[in-house]
């Protein structure tokens, strides 16, 4: 991608996201309804298809051209990642949308033939707005993010994984994660994918990891956290699929080996 | 304790509160020394100490009858909970204060005779205190807090516990306490026992479950929790015991028994 589109489509993501965070504060105001879809606990609230639709529409009408995955359904069906696609999660956290009104976040991955160029994931509540473009490193806010330390080690990181990864699983031998949660040293559970993402890419958190996520979870993340020297891949050690759901290990590529080596056992 | 007495030391108690917290955000810009205490995850800091230190000079000039119950080692020795006393726990969330520099906070609870009558929590970086005073409610900086919901259930209910609490250990039958993870909406963790208080007593999770706090942990958690109309008491039900280590459940009193019956189930 050209660095004079890439500019133009960075800027207007930015303004859109701006402006998308500034409605959904006004909508929390009043009452809002919420629904179930695959299960009691995946959420979706009338706010997170309204701010979908609101990028869907601003994509659709600069861009018409470009593409999107993304989570409540205004997206279009895509079968390979050619071409510009956005890759859009509106409320990313809607748990955390719906019980504590704040820790969760737009998400937005920018991606053409394949490649990431730009990511956003903006805090609304804490207005903390995390981007990167390709080359040209991560921010928060203004605040250039810097590169990961190199001298990190496992029992002295911090991870960010849910809780059910240590309960019994048809996928990975759970004894061998509580070792790791052992093993680390401590855990941490936000609740919201690329916010987890966002910190891993602060050095605030070493790693992050989950056995289930879908492309608008970790479409920006995975930018943001490349930008900074950070890794994400599949905890078979495969590159992600922006298609399906992926299991995903995002980290300091300092532990990488360690955690899928020593902790990691299919069933 | 007199309503005067109460509010005197409650002022003095939060003109401290906000001036350590404005020398810990002064000394975190510098260079500071980490240690370790029982473990090599268990962390302290001359920050630490030196806030604990600050808060004790303050104590002991202006109230010299009252006593100090307080991580670092600058309290008193205590057998009882005769007369005033302040538990303190200066950085609570050490390790956040170290790898994250932020999410920590300073946590004062005071008892007389055994009763809580003021709570202060202060998210440093956040620039959030809450307070709670005896009878008065509690509050998240200038806003009052609502009673906690009275119909929540164990189903919708988001819980703060360390995935630790999921592995297998000598106190309780790890497979239950999974149990609960895979039965409540979903789980969080966030690295600091007294914020974990304020936000169950925000109601932004409903509640904190944990096999191991000391007293400056919940001191002032429980104090807040109160207020809102909460509970705090130790897993196998009995009241929390001042002076010494606890198994906590702080929670909305709506799921309180649900959780002792169904899922703790003792080795």
């Amino acid at each position: 991608m050209e660095t004079t589109i890439r500019q133009n489509i960075f800027e207007n993501a930015k303004k859109w996201v701006y402006e998308a965070g500034k409605r959904i504060r006004e909508q929390m105001q009043h009452e809002f309804q919420i629904n179930t879809k695959s299960n009691v606990n995946d959420l979706v609230t009338e706010i997170d298809r309204s701010t979908e639709q609101f990028f869907a529409n601003q994509i659709r009408t600069t861009y018409p051209s470009h593409y999107i995955i993304s989570e409540e359904g205004f997206g279009d069906k895509i079968n390979d990642m050619n071409g510009t696609i956005w890759i859009i999660d509106p409320i990313d956290g809607t748990m955390n949308f719906v019980h504590q009104k704040r820790n969760f976040a737009i998400s937005i991955g920018i991606y053409h033939n394949g490649v990431g160029e730009i990511a956003l994931i903006y805090n609304v509540i804490d207005d903390v707005l995390y981007t990167a473009i390709k080359g040209e490193g991560a921010y928060r806010n203004r605040d250039r993010l810097p590169q990961l330390k190199q001298d990190v080690q496992l029992e002295t990181s911090i991870l960010a994984m849910n809780s059910l990864f240590a309960c019994e699983n048809r996928r990975v031998n759970e004894k061998k994660i509580q070792q790791l949660i052992i093993d680390c040293r401590g855990t941490r559970s936000y609740g919201s994918a690329a916010l987890e993402f966002a910190y891993v890419a602060e050095g605030i958190i070493d790693a992050y990891v989950t056995l289930r996520l879908s492309p608008w979870d970790f479409g920006a993340g995975l930018i943001l956290v490349r930008e900074v020297g950070g890794e994400t891949i599949q905890l078979d050690g495969k590159p992600v699929n922006f298609l399906q759901n992926n299991t995903i290990l995002t980290c300091n590529p300092a532990i990488r080996q360690r955690i899928l080596t020593d902790y990691i056992e299919w069933k």
